[in-house]
């Protein structure tokens, strides 16, 4: 004869990220949150009995409709406010949550960049006809959570994506770009296209990523005589409203779903 | 003057799962799908004007709404039924589709293996007080398409999920054993184990994953009497059907989303 | 005043792989290994005294000498004499180690398929003047113990790498082919690709990465009529043999080290 | 019949690291190189013929050998070497360098944040009896190129590790504290352990990773009077000195090889 031993059940990985409206600034936090409970649950396994069972999607909506009043900066408390919850749900004996906190960094009122995979490239490639100096940037991940809309796009049978005047706009920026001459300080004039890179990403209000990256592009040309030419992949990383109303709550438009996957992928090439 | 090079936009990384119902048997496909389309879309990057830009969000309803009716052996059939129907779309002069079919194995007629990172592990533990032999697998990817249920679960004021009694169960088993006797033959009583969890995943309707993972802790347990416990780490790993109602379509419950996170996560330990 | 709690140290990710030699075939294991000792190491923490720390890189070391003796398929049983030859050193008292065998599969007498990560891959591309369909393959791990050499290659001031008539050969295939004709059954063709790749992987001797890859893509071409043309990224994902000697040892060049970077990259195009 | 079209051959992700040894400070550079050739050599695919085949072995070397001169600020110039080199190679006729630069922060003389992954954590425990804080940090990459030796551990028949006085010693932090008492401003806490952290990493001298992860550990429960205990796990990611009088050439010591794996791994606790 067997009996069940220690045992937990949870969701893992909700990814919630939330705007801190002020009046000249906002603020910014996405965090990845686990949720793990225990309690009277043997008859879950011995007799597929669910009824002390609280699903994992009540657990994932739960962390969403509790952001919006109390995810701040105190990751700890918000722990806390998820554990205590849900203790007073029927049959939950324990809680465990863990919490992860992207580490974003403000460049702008409304601005960040999140370092974690940046990386400078290069490429060099010679041949018979070939002599041409390439430099990069990849994994520079950047934010807003403003000045950035998405409207006026043909409809179709399958279109069910709302139009809207303001957005969280989030990309990773692969950029790399051509020398015509190769400038004498190469690192010098690596750190003045990531610094127009980011002063345009975050200056100006776009109407969508192709538009974004076009003023970025322009930008960085104008300021770099060097480069003939530069091409961009900008990913858009999704952060998706999380509707707050089917729990019979305001909705106030602070939380936010992150997701992974799958991604708008634009691709694109400025010349001279 | 600057002007725009090679353009284009798409979604990466679609994941659609379908099944392909049959009367004593089930197929199954999966699918991650990329799509880059080009347009005349010059207007999109130089004045943010978005009258030619199918949004990728539609892209990625487009997927699911066509595999209901076109998903199925012929990958580049379905590749080529999608490049076509986006070329019928405003503007659009171009489309490269990518489909990538994961390699699911039947081993029953509603049941299939994905063998991808299977370990088989082990672990031994020696000290002062201490000597202890388990023995494991992880990353034993397995699906079936039915004999899956769950429903009965308490209900809160943060509760969405409708209750069901046909849904796929995706997992990865994670699971370790300790020996109160080193059997003689490991490796055979290893695969004997193994053989053991795909009959019991595979055999047993089931009412929700503790259910699941209960009859085959069981089954082990009863199979191999030098096994004293077993442990089990299994994630929910979430095949979400997609409501095709909402594009004016019968929806034939055959389409599914696949997700990576957030995902349940069920851990247990069954002890004699 | 505080004190030490738990502690322990150990080397992770130590990678070993075996070639078990027959007159008529050879067995193949590779395995991951972690190992966590615990021991009187607390003047290590508290004085910076390593007496008692044996170092990390010595636990490497003896997992790769202990192999060649008694690395086999019990994998229990080689854990358990890594583990009991670590309580010999002096005042280590307690050792943990984990190991994870990859599931290669056997398909030749000398060759083996790791499944994991395959895929089915399709591209469609369609624009105004351009109607192409590819297929692929991608993930497809393979790995042979013989049958491969590698001499001959031009030596410079930098050239350490000895030459071999034995050695293993092991990729992850990566191929795309362009079909001039679709054919009917896009499975059926797939799957023989896939057969005709195996066979002549294993099948041949080669002299190098480049000569394995060119008779492979012949005979695709010979097989498929409807392939216009075949590309090919083939890693050489090295096995080096791990010298023995050092320790006193004889050398039966039967234990290797897989390393995962850097590695040979190999890219190649064949057109009718 | 059918012939060889494009192709190429090379070694990816060759990674390599330098000191920039100056009188009261040191740089630190950290890159990945892919190197692919191309040149005549058909004959190494159709006849098995390796003339002109240039092992990437060789290129692998090549790397660490021209960074001792080469590699600085200047990650094109080092691509510009790197290719015009492999051009005077017999039969080379194309080279494309590609290189990665990490983006390591200085934050002291001889020390480097490389800020990438790093996440603030937090977990909350609560249950019959149980009412837990935890608070930590992971993934906070530190570098320090001195002030870290290795030295007066045991010796046994399976050790190669020379002794060292001076090191390079990298690490990613992960580490766990509990609360005895949750502190008013979690934040400001977080911010000053981490403070804490980094002053004693960079500021010690340490004989191990244990007596380096001692002080580290002590300074914090010093500091911050609310943690009860705290945990570590501090992984030994190894810049392994390149040999390169194998050469012919003098080797400063400012030339590494970064590993990924193995990796030496020590956890401890320290409580008060």
């Amino acid at each position: 004869m067997s009996r069940l031993g220690d045992n937990s059940w949870g969701k893992t990985s909700v990814r919630v990220s939330k705007i801190h409206r002020g009046d000249d600034e906002h603020g910014f936090s996405e965090l990845t949150v686990d949720v793990q409970l225990t309690g009277e649950v043997e008859d879950a396994y011995v007799r597929g009995d669910n009824a002390r069972v609280l699903p994992t999607d009540t657990m994932r909506n739960t962390v969403y409709a509790l952001a919006q009043d109390h995810l701040g900066d105190d990751v700890e408390g918000f722990g806390r406010t998820l554990a205590e919850h849900f203790l007073t749900r029927d049959g939950i004996n324990g809680a465990n949550v863990e919490l992860r906190e992207h580490r974003w960094q403000r460049v702008d009122p409304y601005g960040f960049v999140g370092g974690s995979s940046e990386r400078r490239t290069a490429r060099v490639v010679l041949g018979a006809d070939t002599d041409a100096t390439w430099a990069g940037v990849e994994g520079l991940v950047v934010l807003k959570t403003t000045k950035s809309a998405f409207r006026g796009y043909p409809k179709d049978e399958y279109t069910t994506l709302p139009e809207t005047d303001d957005r969280i706009l989030a990309t990773t920026i692969t950029s790399w770009w051509k020398y015509s001459r190769v400038p004498t300080d190469t690192t010098a004039t690596w750190n003045r296209v990531r610094e127009v890179m980011l002063e345009r990403f975050f200056g100006d209000w776009s109407a969508s990523v192709q538009h974004q990256g076009w003023m970025i592009g322009q930008a960085v040309l104008e300021a770099v005589p060097e480069i003939a030419e530069i091409e961009f992949r900008l990913p858009n990383q999704h952060h998706i409203g999380f509707d707050l109303t089917r729990f019979g709550m305001e909705d106030r438009h602070v939380v936010f779903q992150p997701t992974s996957e799958p991604y708008g992928d634009i691709r694109f090439r400025i010349v001279r």
